[in-house]
């Protein structure tokens, strides 16, 4: 009865990789804890770069110092 | 003082549906627990069905699956 | 399949209180929502008032200072 | 290695003005429990005002009654 | 730069456990969407029994009807 | 109205410490947003580093490397 929760930043990640963590996700969990899938949820949050923060600053921010 | 995240898919809930949890959690705590509903905070979160998974799979394709 | 985390100071909340409170925002979310209890989940956190702030200071002074 | 989740309402904050929200709270940490402020974690949720309750309503509601 | 969290039932999970878990989710996210580990947050809830309610009961009371 | 939830390791944080965090975020959150301290919550959460991953390995471990 596992929740997973990930948060990644919005990239234009495509519906084909979201299938990707959560097949992933819940197959790890299955094999680790031998956790029922059916009962399993993987919830995924899109964050946007600006409400991200990393190192004092936003990620839009810090990427382009980055370059 | 409480705090409550719900977290729902995006399936169409109205202003009114939100307001009724809103009222029915509040009201629950306060009479579980004793809670002062000025201080009781509700966050609802609706989340694409594309980024929520049970099962191993997305939803939007739980769903499917099912009909 | 809704996800419902509720974060509580932890007082001395009692088993038979828990349930009232998982019971309760289950059938809220079948009577509102008409969602499935069996894929309901209710996750209570209880914070220790040494954790939780209020008012820029922690609920074990808060409270003290409203005696 | 701190997480931070910020929840505020959606009330049209800036960009600088989440800037000194990372800012601010990343160098709080860095100050208060020396943590590195390379990998301090800041997300910003910004919720619709008819998905935040206090005091058994809707922000949006809310609002309205105290003008 | 993902954080993710997973909640399970606090049932005697093992110290290897946690570290599978936690080494699986890393990978699958560099898999999947090339992030880098050394940014990749996963932080593990051990949620008790008593705390966690599905089908609008508690777990440990959920658990003894199955029996 | 804020809600802020800070997650850090369980390194024998003070009683001091917190509420330095506390005052700190609450303070920010009203010279930034003008948020009023009455209603923001702050809540922390602190982790055992066996259950807070960091570059695919539980902090513990982590840690032990660095040295």
């Amino acid at each position: 009865m596992p929740y997973v929760n990930i948060k990644i930043t919005k990239d234009g990640v495509t519906t084909q990789q979201k299938a990707e963590l959560i097949k992933g996700v819940t197959t790890l969990l299955q094999k680790v804890l031998n956790k029922n899938p059916a009962t399993t949820f993987v919830i995924i949050d899109e964050v946007d770069i600006d409400n991200w923060g990393i190192a004092g600053e936003q990620v839009s921010v810090h990427r382009n110092k980055s370059k």
